[in-house]
Parts: C-alpha cells; structure tokens; sequence
C-alpha cells in the first residue's frame, strides 16, 4: 500500500539525517518546512518527501492532492484520563457558583466521584465511551495517545480500567501507552488509613498490572493533602522493580517537590507545574524529564497558567498536553489546546505545535517513531482544510483544521 | 410542511402567555424547561409544544426522534464582523510577541490591514468566504446574526461590505441584521483630517446607504484614538434622521463615555464593556439598552473580562455575542463562547445559553419572533447530540453540541 500526497502548500516538521528525542529552548520557535512538497508513505512507514519540483516518478495506490493544505505530524497526546464513567457537569455548576475543590471533594465529588461511578460502570460501556471518544480526538488531529488509570482506586477497578485501555490500544490504529495511576487519591475508605492504601497498591496491584503487562507507566499525584513526596518516592522504587518507568502528576497545586522526586527517579515526564520556581526549572534543566505542561486544565479552573515561557527561555523541552478528563479539562481537544497556548502563555505557534508533536512523542518514548516527518517514522499525519500559514491552526479557534487524517499511511 | 420533534430529553427555553422582551438579572439563572417532551414546527413556526404523555396525533410530513437530546432556540449572535477579505494570523503572532496594539497598527496592522484587503477584494469572493463562515457557524448552532461592514472605511467599499451582507441575508434561510460601521477607525488618507472623514460619513456615506436600505443599525467605535463621544453624538444624529438606530462600540479599552452616549441617543444595545463602572451600570439600570458582552475578545487577546456577574447582579438583561473578526476574535463559534462565559466569567450555563438566545434575540430587536420556544415564533431551534444536562453545552467545550439544526421548520 503505497500513499502519495501531492501539492502540499507547506510540508511542516520534516527532519533529515540526525534525529532529535525533543526539541528545547530556542529552537522549538522553528520548525523545518518544505512548500510545494510532497509525502510518500509505505507500509505504514513515511518513505519518503520532498518539493514538487524534483517527484519522482512513482506508481501510488492512493494519491491525494492536498492543495493549499499543510500537511504536519498527528499530535501526540501525552497526558489523558479519557476513560471515565461519566460527565462531571454538576461540579462545574458548582465551581461556577463559588465551591472550592475542597468543597466539592467534602460533597463527594472530584476524583471520588468518578471512582463511584466507574465502579458502578460495566467494562463494555466504559469502552464504548473512550472508543468514542478516542474517534472525537482522532477527527481533531491526534495520532498517539497516552491513557491514565486512576478512577479505579481499588485492584479490580484498576485493573479494569487498564484491560479497557489495552483493549482500546488492540482496537485502534493509533499508539496507546498506558499509565497505573492508583496513587491519585485516597479512596474514602482509607481516609484514615493512608498508609494501608500505599501498601496495597504495592502490595497488590503492582504486582497484578505489571503479570498483567497492563500499563508502562506508573503515575503518582504528588500534591499536599494527596501523596507525600516519600509514598511518591516509595510507589516508584516499587514501580522501578516491576518494570514500571515515572511519569508524575507534579506541582499542580503546591511546590509539592514532584518535580524533584520525579526527576530523582528519572521520570520520563513531569506534568502540570502550574507552581514552579527556579529550582523546580534548574532541576529539569540538568535532567532528561521532560516538563509537560497542562494549561487546558487551568483555563478551564480558572487558575493562571504555567510559565510556559519562563521555561522555554531557560532551554527546557516544553511539551503539552490536553489532561482531557470529566473534572478539571473535559475535553481532548488539541487545536484549542494550541489556541489556550498562544493566547493565554504566549507560546508561538511554532513552539507550541512542536510541543504536541515531537515534545508529546517523546513524553511517551515515541519519539524515534512519531512527532516529526522523517523517513522510517509512522506515518500518522494531519493534512489541514487549505489554509495560508501554520499559525492559522491556533488562530482560527473553534473550528477543525483537520481535513483529512493519515493513520499509518491509510486516509 | 409540518415538523414534528418528539421524545426530547428536554425542551429548554419555553414561554407561553406574557412574552419578554428580554431577561434580566436574577431570572438569567432560571430557564423555564420540559422533560420528556414534543415540538411542532408548521410553515416555518413553532405551533405547539408539550408533554409525550400528552401528545396529539397528528400526522407530521418530517418526525424527529430527539430520544437523549436537548431542544433549545438557535443562538442569535447579535455581533459580528463576519465579511471579511482576510485572516490576520500575521497580527496574531506578533502579538504573542509582546507587540502592542498601537504597534501593529503602527507596522499597517489592525483595522486598517483589513480595510486594505478589503478594498481590494471583489465582491463576489468577499460574499463566498462570508457565506462559508456563516455556514460554519449554523453548524455550530447558530439560527440568527448580525454582520457590521467597517473594514471599507471609504464610499464604494463600506457600500461593497453591506451590498455583500444584502446578498447573505437574501441567499440564507436566517434573518440577519446589517450595521453600518464606517465609524470603525480612520482611514489613513484622514489621519491629518479627522473631522473631514465625519464628514464623509455623514454627508456622503449615510445618504446612500439608506436611499438603499443596506443598513438597520448606525454602530460607531467610539474610544480614545478612535470616534469621540461627540462625534459619535453627531453620528448618530445624522443616522436617526436616516432612520438607523444606534448600537454602539463602547468601553473595550477605556472608560470612553461610549454607554452614556448610546443610552441618551436610545441605543438598542452598547457591546464590549470591557471597561466599566457604576456610573455605566447606574446609566444601563435605568435604560433599555441591552449590555453585550464579547469575552471571545478578551479570551483571544489576553485582557481582561467584562465585569458579568457585577451586571447580572445589578438586574441587567446581560447579552453575549462572538465579535467573529479577523483581528480580535476569529471564531464566531457560540459554544466556545458559552464556556469562556462560564469558566472565565462565572456565569451559569442558563444565564449564558439565555444571553445569546432571548437577549441576543432582543439586541437585534428579533425577541418576539426567536429566542425561546413559544407558539408564533419562528422554528429555529437545536437540536444536540444526546447529553445529560444543559450544563454540558458549556462543559464538553471544544465538541460541537449541535446534533441537528432546525431552521424555518426544516432539518
């Protein structure tokens, strides 16, 4: 199955020769863009690119002529909750009216609530409704994704939650990496017994996700009131010798020091950091963590955004994430993602689109495989409706620049 | 041609008996709602509405099955700059540069970038680009619009801008309202000669639009650097000798005097609003001149928000619209805009599903033929994808709510 797309008014992303794992600092303002391109792709694989000046002579079974289109790498999405039991539309109304998080936990509702109702919820529907979701997400450009438990909160909840996660990754085209994420609050009949909760998950369930092969990622939320950075730093010493690498929920609320635990225990990424200083960013800066930045989620709270260029002017890899999740960012929608970016951190187009492409492949070690145009990487592509510049994608919000997606050279 | 809707999850904004003009103040938060329900349209009207335990048998020409969906009326978006010649992603950019507004428009950028490409542009381009923006906003809900010309800024052109609005308002199935808004910003040409360009638009412009009925509304910037609070008095003198009644740009960077000023001439409404105090609220309370709010504008470039709730407190009839233009908020999607409302503004879902439907309705001064759901006015109505609550319009942001659009009775 050979793909051709001709005509392509800006080829955006391609990368020749020596590879990169992310893209840091300065440099994720350019991208590297060829015009009037075209874009082979074989057996899945990109095999090939180039101008149209210079196409070779090639049979295609498909040709696409993408006129006025930009073509560029599907985004990698590399932080999500997008199985889950249920909306969370009632907590919404009342953030709106005033209650605070804590308020609402008081009234069983956050992450407890979402645990209630995916305890009550079947497997099947709980499928059903991330499939569809995962189609939603799909239509706006995403390529690769990577899936939280986390609602479980007890071994056979989390267990299920992961066999739907392995499930949707057997079901569809596009990569799926899955995170255990046990430690993301205390369920309530462990309130006073905190302790015992840290026990079972590495007791109990490590074990059963890591037999299983269920997740390849253990994820912690370190914040006060949540887990402390030494039940962090216990869960991942644990994690570590099941084969399990970090991936940490990290100074959303607080300087919690997860930035620090999880760099200390090489954690592929650390996401959200809403509140870090200068030592959180001198930390990362002699680490290879990559710091993944969450803003969907504080646009929707209401709360200020992270110092995304803070962190791109002391030469980190910024990358980006939507958290699509029924509490604090029910939606997975990355266009809008780019758009909170720009309007709201002052992230350039440019840095904000390699955020999500080669950054998002690399928080998920995709990165030799997805997140720039490259010959041998997977041909997950986004061909936009015709429009005059890549800054166009987040300047024209609310509207889908996806035309067509290229899944694994397939339209 | 009858429309029958049946085994609606809930018919949200019905009204029967006393109809309102608009809704104010603490009556924003309450939509008056049935569950489990039908509607009929006939010719292109609502005819009846009610319980499924109660339904008539009638014989229908189309039946809808709405099982799981929300009926609500269209959005009417009651501001827009919707006709124009092209994007301005180039701004965008040097914006999140830190480049002022004064800057760009310094470097040719702003309003007058779009009065040169306007100029430019035939009409015949100008009307298709418009008409496949207007199409991309019904699919998103929208059953109502008004359009502004003002990027012509000189005779021929602001004539070619409401000749192409006449043209949308003559091809398309919903009503639009066109403003004259020569009043935008000063050409160039007129820099040294501002009064002459008053002038110009009383003396020459004014005339001519309407000897040909191009426009319903005199709409004037009037803000520091732009349209005085007395030249806007004189505007919208010569405009109500012509017949154009006012709705005022007023108070988007400055505490311009521009609500008064539409209030003492009987301005239908007074939009922006960004920058106000008591003495504007006090002006509002005792006038019928509709506030309306454009967070989009905001949200976009990163200002501050209207003061919303301080307003609804003080028992106005608060209206929202997008602002769609190619500078300061290129969306005219109203979901977006209903979940910037919420989580940027507080407002709850049904005082800003209420504010861009009865009292959009009421700022183009439609509300006794859209904007609710009562026997007489017209079938333009949504229908979503099944959802839970009305809440979930605003909370699945990014996710068009819309599963079909009824327009004049017809899906």
């Amino acid at each position: 199955m050979r793909s051709l797309i001709t005509n392509i008014h800006l080829l955006a992303g391609i990368e020749n020769g020596d590879r990169r794992r992310v893209v840091s600092g300065a440099d994720m303002a350019s991208m590297r863009c060829l015009k009037d391109a075209w874009v082979l792709a074989e057996g899945g694989l990109i095999t090939g690119f180039g101008t149209m000046d210079a196409l070779p002579d090639f049979h295609a079974d498909t040709q696409i002529d993408a006129s006025g289109s930009i073509v560029l790498p599907a985004w990698c999405d590399s932080h999500t909750h997008i199985v889950f039991a249920a909306a969370r539309d009632g907590e919404f109304v009342d953030r709106i009216r005033g209650l605070s998080y804590a308020e609402i936990a008081a009234r069983g509702g956050g992450i407890l609530n979402s645990a209630n109702k995916l305890n009550e919820a079947d497997e099947e529907a709980l499928f059903d409704a991330a499939l569809h979701r995962v189609h939603q997400v799909m239509a706006q450009g995403t390529g690769a994704l990577e899936i939280k438990s986390g609602y479980g909160l007890n071994t056979e909840s989390e267990l299920k939650m992961l066999r739907v996660i392995r499930r949707l990754r057997e079901t569809l085209p596009i990569p799926i990496r899955a995170s255990f994420l046990a430690a993301h609050a205390y369920p309530a009949s462990y309130r006073n017994n905190k302790e015992a909760y840290v026990k079972l998950i590495i007791d109990e369930m490590l074990p059963r996700v890591a037999d299983e092969g269920l997740a390849d990622y253990m994820d912690v939320f370190c914040e006060e009131g949540f887990f402390s950075v030494d039940d962090t730093s216990r869960l991942l010493d644990a994690a570590a010798l099941r084969g399990l690498k970090p991936k940490i929920h990290a100074n959303q609320l607080h300087n919690s020091g997860g930035v620090q635990v999880g760099i200390r225990h090489g954690a592929i990424s650390v996401d959200h950091l809403e509140c870090v200083a200068e030592p959180e960013l001198e930390a990362l800066k002699h680490s290879d963590t990559i710091p993944t930045l969450l803003p969907g989620a504080a646009y929707f709270l209401g709360m200020h955004y992270q110092p995304a260029r803070q962190m791109i002017d002391a030469g980190l890899p910024v990358c980006l994430a939507t958290d699509y999740n029924p509490g604090s960012c029910p939606s997975g929608n990355v266009p809008l993602l780019l758009n909170i970016a720009c309007t709201q951190m002052k992230m350039l187009p440019e840095e904000a689109i390699q955020a999500v492409t080669l950054n998002g492949a690399a928080a998920i070690e995709l990165s030799t495989q997805l997140g720039t145009i490259a010959v041998g990487k997977t041909a997950n592509l986004i061909i936009t409706r015709p429009m005059p510049s890549l800054a166009y994608i987040p300047y024209d919000f609310g509207n889908n620049p996806v035309g067509r997606m290229m899944i694994k050279g397939r339209i």
